[in-house]
């Protein structure tokens, strides 16, 4: 990882590659589209060790064959594509992943890896062949959609989540990880810490679709990640009629509930951080009944440690007292939580010479390279978002903005794998 | 329907025929006992039109065929047992329901009809031929628990509901009555009103376990049912990433519903009403994504209409500040109403008479009872309820309260088929 001192040919305009660049991602762009697409919504549905999965597997294989390249599924269920010999060490990998929230938007995971496939090709368009052994990587379940923990495969593979723990989650029908990758035709004994294939690779960069409205042109920089977890919350009331229970008697886990949403938005609001009440399941959800139980799950995020520590103690005194107060059970258990991940400096002032003074993103959203820069340095790079919406169908990225991303992480990749 | 001047033989202790009885309702509720309960939590899950609701109807079938009775399934699903023949009109009938809420309780439904079996049998068991046809009647999806209609095979019938209407409602997957009802081989054309059905009965006698703690001793008499309905209500805001969007440009549909679920008890306690929200329905129901719509039903009831009315629109004004503050769309829309329902006044003083003294109660629960009574005199027992508990496992009714029920309908029964 020489070189970095001038800004890269892929990025002076006009690039004679660019309309590759543009081809190659529509056709994967579009490849992927009716993958797990609600028809109603146009939302994804791509959960890890399902059928939809499974297509995207395929897809991932049959595009790495279409560029010639190796691929394998490595023990936690990641996929990697080889441009070279992984052993020869020092490689440098970039992707991101394939799987979405509930009903998601198309380019929150996939565009990363897509990008790399294509910005792959740009360098093999230019006959100069790499000094190092380049990776196209897709880890799996990074939403966390299916199983509840977000980056389970870059955390399985870095040590950050305990194999057996892992295998005991469970889907919102209680089936296993275990059992789920079982009827995949997967061996969740494989699960697990994956040093030798992580210490094949010098350095790993994600591009990215910006998920907010943090960035004015069309790439940027990724900088840092706000620390971030996720708790859930279990309100164990007594299910009965709505119609014969006086009010007095009635043990209703809805009303702390209630109480936590809106004391969740304002104690992120008065300590400037994000916090969000978006998965709630009451049971037995009856129209007629008082709720028996009320499972929701917290969303707390903030630009540093005190912050986050903060609006969640005001949240779960809330929940505390209010569960109290109508006679509710509660547990309040953190599921996952990320600190706050500085991106790898050298890294960093690479990518902004590369790409000619393009500006940083700090960014409140998790990523498997915030994961990985525990294990490696990592880099990010950002695709701006024009609505800053995201998690949903509605998320946008512009044609011309992809294209210039897909050149940056060429530009990128061609001065790391020097 | 003469006669009713004494105490019905069957409340002279010790009533022979008693321990027939004890054992007739053993056997019935055992038989009942295994169909859609879930091990885990020992919830029933009997909605209409399922393969369990195929082995409730089956078992009816299977129970009037050991009586001798002759059986069918009406155009709207409902399903009678006929001792006589209802064409000579003048019938009396019994029953209730066997269909559940979500996780309910054993008794809710399913002790009415065993309770009309068992009676119907210690009337043979005297040998003399009743004067009037006798039915026991079992109505369908009367917990509104899988299409969202409370009583809705009665209201069928009485023509309360209009059958296009009917076939149109979906269950939680989307599927509509009239495709379910195709599905389980049955004709949603056949659906509507039944006056002929319903012309051949003189009263309709419904035995139910009681739901609050209204009751002091074993069995009571219904006197009137609160007004009560059933309101939708859809907050549409923007799905979104937790960890990049803004408060500020966040439109989330959970916090217009955490101040409505806090509106409910407290408008609901200061009218003397009950209010609840018991089923909420978040999509895309992701941990790390902002809602997008948030559905949630209020059932709200009240001694009289001008205190339910009062309590609604409270609610409702809530409902429509809090939206706008985040600007949220919302749609409040009443799903079903059941104005309240003086029982018959001539059958609750036969009744009073043949029981000899028994407690009147009124009742916030809704039933087809209630709905009937449009179309011809209604009557209603309740057996004591000793925790108040209903709509939930722990929904209970003591042996021999449930056996001084059955003897009660019994004389009851036999009294008005003189």
């Amino acid at each position: 990882m020489t070189g970095g001192q001038r800004v890269s040919s892929f990025l002076h305009p006009p690039c004679p590659l660019a309309e590759a660049a543009r081809q190659g991602l529509r056709a994967g762009l579009e490849a992927l589209a009716p993958i797990g697409r609600d028809p109603g919504t146009g939302g994804y549905w791509r959960f890890s060790w399902t059928p939809e999965d499974q297509r995207l597997r395929a897809w991932f294989a049959a595009r790495a064959e279409a560029s010639g390249m190796a691929h394998e599924q490595d023990g936690n269920g990641n996929l990697w594509a080889w441009w070279g010999d992984p052993a020869a060490g020092g490689a440098i990998a970039t992707g991101s992943h394939l799987d979405s929230v509930p009903g998601g938007g198309p380019y929150d995971g996939p565009l990363g890896v897509v990008s790399g496939f294509v910005a792959l090709d740009l360098l093999r368009a230019r006959g100069v062949p790499p000094a190092r052994p380049l990776a196209v990587v897709a880890w799996c379940e990074e939403e966390g959609g299916r199983f509840g923990v977000a980056c389970l495969g870059s955390r399985l593979a870095t040590g950050a989540i305990d194999p057996d723990q892992a295998r005991a989650l469970t889907d919102p029908g209680g089936l296993t990880l275990a059992r789920a990758m079982r009827e995949a035709g997967a061996d969740p004994g494989r699960l697990g810490p994956d040093p030798e294939r992580l210490g094949h690779l010098a350095a790993f960069v994600e591009l990215h679709v910006e998920q907010g409205r943090g960035l004015g042109q069309a790439v940027g920089v990724g900088s840092a990640i706000w620390p971030h977890g996720r708790w859930r919350m279990g309100f164990q009331g007594t299910a009965d009629h709505a119609g014969t229970t006086r009010l007095p008697d009635r043990h209703d886990p809805m009303l702390p509930l209630a109480q936590v949403v809106l004391a969740t938005r304002s104690a992120a609001a008065s300590h400037q951080a994000l916090g969000t009440v978006g998965r709630v399941v009451v049971e037995p959800n009856a129209t007629n009944g008082v709720a028996g139980k009320v499972s929701a799950w917290l969303d707390a995020r903030a630009p540093d440690q005190g912050r986050l520590n903060a609006t969640v103690e005001v949240i779960r005194q809330v929940a505390s007292r209010a569960a109290a107060e109508h006679g509710v059970g509660l547990d309040f258990e953190q599921e996952s939580f990320t600190p706050r991940v500085e991106l790898d400096a050298g890294l960093r002032r690479r990518a902004r010479q590369v790409l000619g003074g393009v500006p940083e993103v700090e960014t409140g959203a998790g990523h498997d390279a915030a994961v990985l820069a525990s294990a490696l340095p990592t880099a990010m790079l950002f695709v701006r978002n024009p609505t800053g919406v995201s998690h949903s169908p509605a998320e946008a990225a512009g044609e011309d903005d992809c294209v210039a991303g897909v050149l940056a992480l060429a530009g990128l990749l061609e001065d790391l794998s020097r």
